[in-house]
């Protein structure tokens, strides 16, 4: 069976000291295996087990797939599907990815990127500098928008936000027009898994290049999240809570306006102050 | 120079469309790399990079490799120290733990378990199923606690927690005793950080096992969050904010009391109702 979004399950509600059972909502998380495979499904290879919120799992995989790096270009991806070599309950935990190419790519180095820098070098110095990406283009460009703009978008968010209404537990990622119209919301137990659906979703439906779009986050703005939107393009980054000092020096680093603590009619702005109206007019 | 948990920056504060400049101070986050050694360090490996906030980072680093398996006790930890084969800026960001063993562990079949599941079999399930807990004993005693004593944790959390109040950018995870007295708060821009120094801390203090101890989380419980506490033998693992589907699978098939939305006067109890005094007196 193909799991859902939510669970419900039953609890207790303790208020005051007084106990009483009551049905509540759970947002579900289970494991998602993303396998590559190329040759025509001959060669194959698993690359990551992420822990989701099912739902949108195809644009999960080829959004992760781009943020890694591992596509570049939406013309890679042959085809997405759930693995079909097995009839039980994790047959829709797996994603099979089928690339566009006789062989699968360097896989043993991708390995290293993605989950251990083993090999990088005397103290790991090289490994840790490949967290940071190399060959982005900056972000020379990109819209100019005023802070009225900005201030409105967290509650064009929230109205479109079904599934945190119903769980409260679900980080939430929404690419906007710079005009500040809402494109996408996708929704996930993983901050950084709601951001790969979003720009998989993107990808798919063939609407990079993203340079006059706004990326907004419920949470955070840590280091790879700030990657991701830089990845794909994205030239505004605006979080609902903190950045980290990483984010904002690689937002520094590639042009990227970084935007933090957007509530109410208030905002931090960490980078890329070139893009704000108010700025720029002053 | 030794990276500190927050760094001072220029930004913008934009209000109601007015522009001032201010310093704001921003949680650090920077890569570690845990490396174990053995064979007084002539076998060494890379283990793991986690993105992290600088400071407690052995407890990190021990805290991390009880959470995974890789150590059950103590006495396996010969040293941590800081990487001493650098002298330049990254020498703080990687921590050498040293066992008392002459080989290092079967590391191949590690790196599988935290990197990926490629050689797990037909579809991953194994690799899937691998996600749980293997061998872990149920937790099947542990305080039996009255709801004042578990609504009062947060406020206690909070007066101790020093760093969000400055950067509102990090969670935290505190250990309490069974009686509602704090014994340590640890922080970290990452969820899992924040608890794996908490549960080193107790490692390295030689206070395990933690049978009688309460483990308060300020975001979400997450499947890791609750395998963490489970594996470190605390009955009781409060949220202030929603567990996940797995994560209350987990802790019914382990036995863990799991707590979400702790906030106020009020809670909502998933599972282990055992040990809360109103439902057990009632």
């Amino acid at each position: 069976m193909r799991p859902g979004s939510t669970i419900r399950r039953s609890i207790l509600v303790v208020d005051q000291g007084q106990v009483r059972r009551r049905r509540d909502t759970l947002a579900t998380e289970e494991p998602l295996e993303i396998r590559l495979l190329a040759g025509s499904g001959v060669e194959r290879r698993t690359l990551a087990v992420t822990m989701r919120t099912p739902g949108n799992d195809f644009e999960l995989a080829a959004g992760f797939l781009y943020g890694e790096g591992v596509i570049t270009q939406r013309e890679t991806i042959a085809q997405i599907s759930y693995c079909i070599d097995t009839t039980d309950e994790q047959r829709y935990n797996i994603v099979n990815v089928l690339l566009n190419s006789a062989s699968l790519p360097d896989l043993p180095q991708l390995e290293r990127h993605f989950f251990s820098t083993s090999a990088c070098g005397v103290c790991g110095k090289a490994g840790l500098e490949a967290l940071h990406m190399r060959g982005q283009p900056l972000l020379t460009s990109g819209p100019i928008v005023a802070s009225t703009l900005l201030t409105s978008l967290p509650g064009l968010l929230h109205q479109s936000q079904g599934l945190f209404r119903t769980t409260g537990g679900l980080h939430a990622a929404a690419l906007f027009t710079a005009e500040g119209n809402l494109l996408a919301v996708r929704e996930d137990i993983g901050r950084h898994n709601a951001v790969d659906k979003l720009i998989g979703w993107a990808l798919m439906e063939r609407l990079f290049p993203l340079r006059n779009t706004i990326l907004l986050v419920s949470g955070r703005a840590g280091f790879e999240i700030a990657q991701k939107c830089i990845a794909a393009g994205i030239p505004i980054l605006c979080a609902v809570s903190a950045p980290s000092s990483l984010a904002v020096q690689l937002a520094q680093d590639f042009g990227l306006t970084l935007i933090g603590f957007l509530r109410g009619e208030r905002f931090n702005l960490y980078t890329g102050e070139e893009r704000l109206g108010e700025y720029v007019s002053a």
